[in-house]
């Protein structure tokens, strides 16, 4: 059976939640069959029972569930017998730092940087909730947010010197081959890059290889 | 048989490296019987067959071997029906980036923070050396340097922002129990904390509750 993926999406078709990415990878990694469903903020509240208040939520088989490493580590249970994501209970264990320091080092600039980006997007009922909603968060106009923005995302070379160190001595942070961890980076950074927002890394620049090799493993990203 | 962990130690008996102290812990994991053995600066290069250039160095029954994470997937290698270190070859792979975050981010702030407490503990000898190459190094004086790392250490707080996320959602790095990955941060903090330098956290800060576990773990860190 084809698995359901929701997906937030904008106006012109551009899947643009960093959370879904991680998931489009875990699925393409496992070569399991899926359709990504578009929804838009609005329609969030009404996927499936009602019950989910963001994406991703995957319906797979029946089996309906929220949350990026969840929908993962049920991936990973409920086959096996595919390529592992973890490759064991320390890689899952492990992969959740990679996630930390995502969530408390990157998310911050970029959601700055990718703000209006992002709202350009979206169609006009998302929008609107948006614009109220970030606004009300910045305490500024998201044009103004904009302009922080370019400065925040100066500071993004630097803070993926972590990610530069790993990535210099292998090809993936699983690595020989990409595990979920990979994704978590990965789903972070395709996240800005499909929004517009230029993330400029310089060719030399290990992450910006890194990241390439994680656009030619699979369709999806092409 | 009882390893040998080569160890770089003061004047007054004091462990000091960072990377020793992910050897110990990773000894004490393993549950593994071995006898620290003290060296100054000017000691390593006389070390077992004379081709190391850094601590730790470990004598495991005739197999000799430096770098701390090489020395803990030898001790995985080899023991591998003692406690897991890893939990699995993934969890070996992320580890890594555990290593990368604390190289990349922490050991900068930390090693100027540190460099006059670390000077103090040293016999004369190795005092001169060390006086020498960090002043060449920082182009100033050891004084200057110290002044500055009280500067440096301010940033600590906000540096430990991904360690932070993590713990506060689970005891360990490693999930329910203690891998390689928390001894690879504790090495680092436990470091300066012998050193005697002043990283303050607040008692209620999840990383000062972690790091207290971990100096709970086993009696190597009484």
């Amino acid at each position: 059976m084809t698995a359901i993926l929701y997906s937030l999406c904008g106006a012109t078709g551009v899947h643009y939640s960093p959370h879904v990415w991680k998931c489009i990878m875990a699925l393409e990694h496992k070569g399991l069959s899926y359709t990504l469903q578009p929804v838009s903020f609005g329609e969030i509240k009404h996927i499936e029972d009602g019950s989910f208040s963001s994406v991703p939520v995957l319906n797979d088989g029946g089996t309906i569930l929220g949350d990026s490493f969840s929908i993962a580590e049920h991936l990973e249970k409920h086959y096996p017998s595919l390529p592992s994501l973890f490759q064991g209970q320390g890689g899952c264990a492990v992969s959740r730092f990679v996630e930390s320091y995502c969530k408390t080092t990157l998310h911050p600039p970029l959601s700055v940087a990718a703000a209006l980006d992002m709202h350009n997007l979206m169609g006009p009922a998302d929008q609107d909730y948006f614009r109220t909603a970030r606004e009300k968060r910045f305490g500024k106009s998201l044009e103004e947010v904009a302009e922080g923005g370019m400065k925040a995302l100066q500071s993004l070379p630097e803070k993926l010197a972590p990610i530069r160190d790993i990535v210099t001595e292998r090809d993936w942070i699983g690595g020989d081959k990409p595990l979920f961890a990979d994704y978590i980076l990965f789903g972070t950074l395709q996240w800005v890059q499909v929004c517009g927002c230029p993330v400029v890394l310089e060719e030399t620049d290990p992450v910006h290889q890194w990241f390439q090799r994680c656009l030619g493993l699979y369709n999806a990203t092409g």
